[in-house]
This record gives structure tokens, C-alpha cells and sequence, in this order.
């Protein structure tokens, strides 16, 4: 590894900055950022915005021969190693070739173990210096969903819950509204902004009703840097084993994509009472006349880098149960509910404390009054 | 309520912190400290250190008779009002009167209603300006066991809950070393050393087979500050309403003081067995066949200002529902056991969440990995 140099850590850091601008926008590309730097002053900067568009390289590129810079011998700073296929645009290390920087250097390789290093030898073989693996941690973390997604062809899987104290999310009747505060429910908002699927359960849909979408007016701060249209509706998953559901529930009210999960095909006559905005799978059910959590998640990896599971005790436990979660993002309100309070999550009957699948506090703040305390199973890399 | 200068809020402040210094040995007495004010200086200072040992003002007096400083026209702060009965040592208030002082700055008034008021008018008889209410909330969370007690007759009630994040105390077969980390089982000896009994159920006893003492070498940097003999071993309470135990458990080997509280009396070959460190109370059961709580703590508040409740979640829920709860202390460890593990607190089945007992969180701070808050069901005044 390189003897980085404080200004090495400078720019990178900004390159980092500047990929965090994607964050709800970029999907399903990575967040990427760029920083061109001659003679120790930025040239050009620039990040990965919205798939179809410029990527982080090409606009930092662009930005410094704007504003009539040459690029000939600077370095560029990149987060994620540059592209070396011809896709909606050209290979971004060609770009870098053609603008004849002296120096790259990269933070996290391509995720793509098919991929990865092309770009990273295309620039060696042009002879440009190529740095590879500064603040890596933090670079990786940006695209902790498309990163697993292209090693693995499996979304990253967040599990939310918002509980009490004891570890209750509702009364035994079910009563949940409200535990967790305004600002933990705001808080909410913007993880399902930052995904490309939620997964619900059918007993969740039939019980509480709830819309499942993102509302723009609860963003916050988001709403000062995206307009409405930037923001995207996570497409908003719904396991319905025995496909019990039917068009009167208030999710389909609103309109952004809905799939229906089931085991077993709707009866026509229910299927033409959805509205056109849902679409269907149909999975066969396991022994227990569950839906297949693996080949739910294979499906939506082709298309999402991160899903957020937003369910019930059982639905919850189970992709905890079967290795498929990586984050519990938990929401805990200093409130005592009781032992007849609903359990957050249903795990198997352990015999001893080894057997519990280990988990490591990842983050941890005050959100309002509330906790947010993100746990991870997996480690990403 | 006078406007208080701010050297007025350093000298109680001073008084507060010497208080302090008597946490884990004045019981059953009041923490309780005293300084001594001429011409803007300390002159003396003092705090109660063991019940039958000189009061603060006493000791703050002495130390400023010692040094050869004439207290006449001084200022005394005190952080409880001056005693004005004669028991094992004359009144606090006549001797600041025989001092002289011209000023005593009282932060909080005797909690007794049958004596409040007389420390301050038998000053104020005198002629000695008597100003109440400087940090009167911090000088009351020094002693709360103590004024509810004096106020009630009941001794301060923390239920004392080690969980997991999701409410968790231990794996459906019972096991539960460790949720919590060494830090955390520290900081509980630590609490153990401060209150004047311990309550605990049968079941715990029976399963978990516990010793329920202070180890001293547990207790950290209070042994810089207490030698052994020092800390107090609380009174060990069992409720074993049906008399079912037996001199078998390790409880009984160490010798300090046990209460058995039980429905029935025990057959005169069992009590036989038990060590002479055992004593007994006999309360008749409820109609559910449990040891009435208010009776019990009636009995103990006889002498024991503060008890810590560390029992299983049928006891310690017992103890909320009853209203009898006054804190909660709850560790609780990084950890996800799942639904299968033992409830923390067993309560109503509640229909509503207006019908959930409200608390306040009054403290919250990391121990070790383990984070440790404390919850409040009633306010102190």
C-alpha cells in the first residue's frame, strides 16, 4: 500500500464528499466522485449523479477543461475504480487516458470480480500511475448494496424495527401507533429514499395499511438538495404466500411500482381488480408455505442494490434466521410495553449463548428521543 | 427564594460533593455535608460518615474550631436542615447556634412532615438568617431513599433488569451468562453496595443459584475510598411464598444477613438447617398465592431507606403494575436473543398505549459495550 500523503487523504476525502451527493439518485449505479488535482489545486471535481448520465470522472474532466485547465499530468482522485467498458458512455479510463493525467488514484476496485482491475490495468497500460486502495472503508460504504450486489448477484438486506425498550413493536392487539417518535419515523423515510425495495409481509398490509411509499414533504433537509422528481419510490414488495391480498388496501392508492409475491397465482378475477402499477411474482412456496426468501432476493438482485425489510416479527426473523440479513437498523424507544407486547424478531429456540448469530453495533445516535442503533450480521467485504 | 450568588452555588456545591463522600455508609441516615464560610473563605467542612458518628455540621464545626478559626458571623452551608432533636448527638441546629454563624443556606428541607421546618425555625429563633432551596434537586437525589421513606414509611424501589436489545434476560432454558459485559456486572455491585437490601424470587434462587453479595474486589476505585469492612452487605430478601427452599443454595454460605419472606412457615426440621445469619417473615399471600409487595416493603422500611429489586420478570413486573417501582436500572447488551428469550417484565395486557405506566428517563451513559439507563416511574417530589 501507498505512503499517502495528507493531501492524498485531503482529496479523496472530497472525492467520498462529492459520491454522498448520489446517494438517492444514482441508483441502480454506484455513487462515484471525482477530484482532478494540478499543481495541488482542484482542477475539476465532479460525481455520478443519475444512471444514464455523466460519470463522476467524465464530469470532473469536463469541469476542468471548462474552465480551461489542462489536464495533462494531473492526478485524479476516483472512489471506485474507473469503468473500462463501453456502456451508455465510454470507458472512463479511457477518459482519463485520453486527458493524459500522470496519476490515478483509486479507492475500492470493482465489485465485479469479472471486472475488476480491467479499468485499474487499461491506465498501467498507458502508462499512468495507478494508487489503489485509499480510504477504502469508507469509499465501500457508499455502495454497500451495489458492491454485494455485483459479488454476489444478492441486494444488501436492511431489516428496520422500530421497538421499545423490552424489545416490544406493538401492543398484543397489535396497537404500534406510535413508539418511536416523529423524528425516528422522519428518520424512516429517508432509509426507504435510500432503497431500491421494500419488503413487506401480507399480515403487515392487512393489519396496519399502511402506504409504504416515501413522502416527500418528510424528508427534511433532503428536500433542500432533490426536488420531488429526483426523489425515487422504492418499489414496494409484498409476500403474500396463500395471495389473500386484494385492490382495497391503501397501498395501491398510490401509484409507483408495487410487486406481488405469492405462491401461487391470483384467481383472474382479483388480478384485474389490481391497478396497472403492480406487477407479479409467483415463487413456490417452501415446506412451511413460505416464499422462498433466497430466490426472492436473487430475483430482486438483478435490479436492486438495497432492499429494506419492513415486517413483522416472523418475516423479520427470518431473513435474520437464514443468514440473509446484513443490517438491523432499530429504532428503540425509552418505553417499557410489557412481556404481552409483540416480539421484534423470531428467531429459532437456542440452547446457548454461541448459538446466536453474532452481530456488531455498527452506528449509534439519538434520533429525537429514540435510538437508531445499526447492527450488522455480515461483514461487507 | 433568595437570589443566590454565585459562590453561594460553589459552597453547596462543595457540600453536595463532600455529602457524596458518605454514599455507601450512612445508611440508615442521610448523606448529608457542611461547609463553613468567614470572609469569603472555607473555614470548615465536614459530611456524615456513619450512623452514631458526628452529623456534617458537627464535623464541619469541629474541623473549624480545630484550625483555631472563630466561627461567630460565618456562613454555614448544609445540604439537609440542621437536626433540631436531641439522639445519639445534640441537635445540628443548636450547635451552629452555639457557633454563632450568622447565615446557614439550607438546599433541602427534613423530609420528615412531623419535624420539617424545626431545624429552620429553631435558627431562625435565634436570630440566624435561614435561606432554603439552594440546589435542592441535587441535594435530594443524594438521599432518595431516605426522604421517601421518612415522607411514606417505603423504602426507594429500583428494579434492576440486565437484557439484551430486544428485551431479552436470558435463552428460554434459563441461560443468561452473560448478556452483559464485565463492565456492566461491575457497575451492579456497585448498586448492590448502595441500597440497604436486595429482593429476589424464589425461581431466581432455584435456578440461578446466585450469591447475591457485594464482592468488594469488584467494586473498582470505591475500594480506594472504602476499606472492606466500610461496605455494607445489603439484606438479601427471598420471596418464597410457598417455603420451598432449602439450606442447599449457595446464597446461604456467605454470611450476611438473609430475609426469607414467605406465605407459610417453614417446617421446623427445614428452618433448622438454616444458618443463623437467616432470618424470617411470614405475610399472608394474595388471592394469586404471591407475597403482598406493599406489605413487604412496609416491613422493610422500617430500616432500609433505598432496595434494589433483581429478580425474574413476573417479581420485577410485579413490582411496576403495582406501582410499586420506583426506577428502573436497565442494562442492556448489543445483542439480538430473539423471541424465544425470557421476557424482562411481565405486565397488563395492555389495550391501549395511554394505559402503559409512563416513565422518564433520568440517565443514560455507556458501561463497558453495554449501554445502562435509568428510568423513572415516579418522581421523587
Amino acid at each position: 500500500m501507498p505512503n499517502w500523503s495528507s493531501f492524498d487523504i485531503e482529496m479523496m476525502s472530497r472525492a467520498i464528499m462529492l459520491a454522498e451527493r448520489g446517494r438517492y439518485t444514482t441508483r441502480p449505479n454506484p455513487c462515484v466522485g471525482c477530484v482532478i488535482v494540478a499543481d495541488g489545486q482542484i482542477i475539476g471535481e465532479g460525481f455520478h449523479q443519475r444512471a444514464g448520465q455523466g460519470h463522476a470522472e467524465v464530469n470532473a474532466l469536463q469541469m476542468a477543461f471548462d474552465n480551461g485547465f489542462s489536464t495533462e499530468g494531473a492526478t485524479a482522485y476516483v472512489t471506485l475504480e474507473p469503468c473500462s467498458h463501453y456502456g451508455r458512455t465510454p470507458p472512463c479510463a479511457l477518459g482519463l487516458i485520453n486527458a493524459k493525467v500522470a496519476r490515478v488514484v483509486v479507492a475500492v476496485t470493482d465489485a465485479n470480480p469479472e471486472v475488476s482491475g480491467r479499468g485499474i490495468n487499461m491506465l498501467r497500460d498507458a502508462d499512468i500511475q495507478v494508487d489503489v486502495g485509499l480510504l477504502t472503508e469508507q469509499a465501500y460504504a457508499l455502495n454497500l448494496g451495489f458492491m454485494k450486489r455485483m459479488k454476489t448477484g444478492l441486494p444488501w438486506v436492511t431489516v428496520k424495527i422500530a421497538a421499545s425498550l423490552d424489545g416490544k413493536t406493538a401492543l398484543s392487539n397489535g396497537v404500534s401507533k406510535w413508539i418511536t417518535g416523529e423524528a425516528a419515523r422522519a428518520d424512516v423515510q429517508k432509509y426507504r429514499a435510500s432503497h431500491c425495495a421494500l419488503i413487506t409481509g401480507v399480515e403487515t398490509i392487512l393489519v396496519d395499511d399502511p402506504s409504504l411509499n416515501v413522502r416527500y414533504e418528510a424528508l427534511g433537509e433532503l428536500t433542500t438538495h432533490h426536488t420531488k422528481d429526483e426523489i425515487f419510490q422504492p418499489l414496494r414488495v409484498v409476500l403474500d404466500s396463500r395471495a389473500r391480498l386484494t385492490a382495497a388496501q391503501q397501498l395501491f392508492a398510490i401509484k409507483s411500482p408495487i410487486l406481488l409475491v405469492s405462491g401461487r397465482h391470483y384467481a383472474d378475477s382479483v388480478k384485474a381488480t389490481f391497478p396497472e402499477h403492480v406487477s407479479f411474482l409467483v415463487l413456490e412456496c417452501d415446506s412451511s408455505g413460505r416464499i422462498p426468501l433466497l430466490a426472492l432476493l436473487t430475483y430482486l438482485g438483478e435490479n436492486a442494490n438495497a432492499v429494506l425489510v419492513e415486517a413483522g416479527a416472523t418475516l423479520a426473523g427470518a431473513f435474520v434466521a437464514q443468514n440473509l440479513a446484513d443490517d438491523i437498523v432499530l429504532y428503540q424507544a425509552p418505553k417499557l410495553l410489557g412481556s404481552h407486547g409483540r416480539n421484534m424478531l423470531q428467531l429459532p429456540d437456542y440452547n446457548a449463548m454461541e448459538q446466536i448469530p453474532a452481530l456488531h453495533l455498527i452506528d449509534e445516535r439519538n434520533v429525537g428521543q429514540d435510538k437508531r442503533y445499526i447492527l450488522r450480521y455480515n461483514q461487507p467485504y
